[in-house]
């Protein structure tokens, strides 16, 4: 099943839409954020009939599992540039995710370009390490993603003790990546902190917020996430992802909670 | 009037709360969109029940002007340490703002910390060039909130060159600074491009998203924020905002929409 498939939305009743979690998107046990925030996503970018989101943040309630959802969506404003729209997925009436969105059409635009920094300094996807779904971990989830870490950090097992990762992300079979697929490789990665030599085990998500600047070239992705403030309970994860030619494609924000001390 | 009287709301019916948009808050005729943002975080943090907006995200959809406004509110999630909910405010039928938010108590806990760098190099407030309202530009709006930037950013007409800023915030008569008020700190200093020598005059905000990670100490806060990425037809705005005691009490990002070329 592709990613598009596994993201597919159909219109029920009043705004709402009917998805469902498919097996194997999930990491021990519970789906993955970004696959489950694309399906909402998928919905409000419906609801509003533009097919790029420019600025979306879901907050989780919830862990998914494979099984029939719903998507109810509101439109808050239909904008000649941009359209702004809210959703919550629940699953069996119960609240998986809170989603709220600008949603709009990109490309075709030059304007301005000004930017203080490139693509990550990555080896190409042939010199970087794979990781391969295997029975305890990695997780079901990588059998439908490709990614390949920086050799930095290795087998997860050799970490370099700063809470960073870098690496390449592509979909299975080369399946093209629209923007809402975007929002899974801004979520795809292990979390920054496996890396960085610290006391913390899983950080679950509160809130991932995505702006998406362009529509990605095909071929590889690459991403880097970054964590520079674990304080007051909690932290936060700045991703970049570049696509093939070297542009910009989306910047990520998520806030991750630590385990109560 | 205070801060706390400027952005009170009060219950009205089955979660919507009423409000109004005071006088002087304004920047070129339109209400500052952090003082916008406060009042319906209010709103949203008395549906839950809890003070702090851990985190918080705004869509901005229609200016705001002085005047009663009315936040309707949705609680998406209560629980034991976070409760997710959502708000719209609209004046006169039309929408002014679409948000989303977690919010919880923050304080108490200690656990893990761990900072890769500490607040802007500021000279004392005292040292630093104070945005005073005129006429003309700066705007009523620095009537409201205390600040003083970087002697580097001068008067805003001797820039240095690149998309930044810092400086120091406070409420005026050193009203108390709650952690609802820590979005109008986010907000409130000129754009980053004002100090950049681009020829970009306005650039309205689409999104802004605030993570809280503790309620501040008296006194002044130290604010600095960077743009990095300006392209695709937008650019984001990053900020840190820490206390007196040179603790880190919110980050925040935003996007901003570049005129069309």
């Amino acid at each position: 099943m592709t990613f598009a498939e596994a993201s597919r939305v159909v219109p029920a009743t009043d705004g709402t839409w009917d998805g469902e979690i498919a097996p194997g998107w999930d990491i021990l046990g519970n789906a993955d954020g970004g696959y489950l925030l694309a399906i909402a996503a998928r919905a409000a970018s419906m609801a509003v009939g533009r097919p790029d989101p420019v600025s979306v943040t879901a907050h989780f309630l919830s862990p998914g599992h494979p099984g029939p959802v719903s998507v109810a969506t509101t439109v808050f404003k239909e904008g000649r540039r941009l359209a702004t729209a809210g959703a919550t997925m629940s699953a069996g009436g119960k609240p998986v995710l809170a989603l709220l969105g600008s949603f709009g059409e990109l490309g075709g635009e030059v304007g301005l370009e000004r930017l203080e920094a490139g693509p990550p300094d990555l080896p190409p996807p042939a010199e970087c390490v794979p990781v391969e779904p295997t029975e305890t971990f990695p997780t079901p989830f990588v059998g439908r993603v490709e990614l390949r870490l920086h050799p930095e950090m290795g087998d997860l097992t050799n970490v370099p003790g700063a809470p960073r990762v870098s690496g390449w992300f592509r979909l299975r079979d080369e399946e093209p990546i629209d923007t809402i697929a975007l929002l899974v490789a801004v979520d795809a990665f292990p979390p920054t902190v496996f890396f960085a030599n610290l006391p913390l085990a899983w950080v679950p998500t509160l809130e991932l917020t995505t702006h998406v600047r362009a529509r990605p070239a095909p071929g590889w992705l690459a991403c880097a996430f970054t964590t520079r403030f674990i304080t007051g309970g909690f932290l936060e994860e700045d991703g970049e992802v570049w696509d093939s030619t070297g542009r910009l494609v989306a910047q990520s924000r998520q806030l991750a909670l630590l385990p109560r001390g």
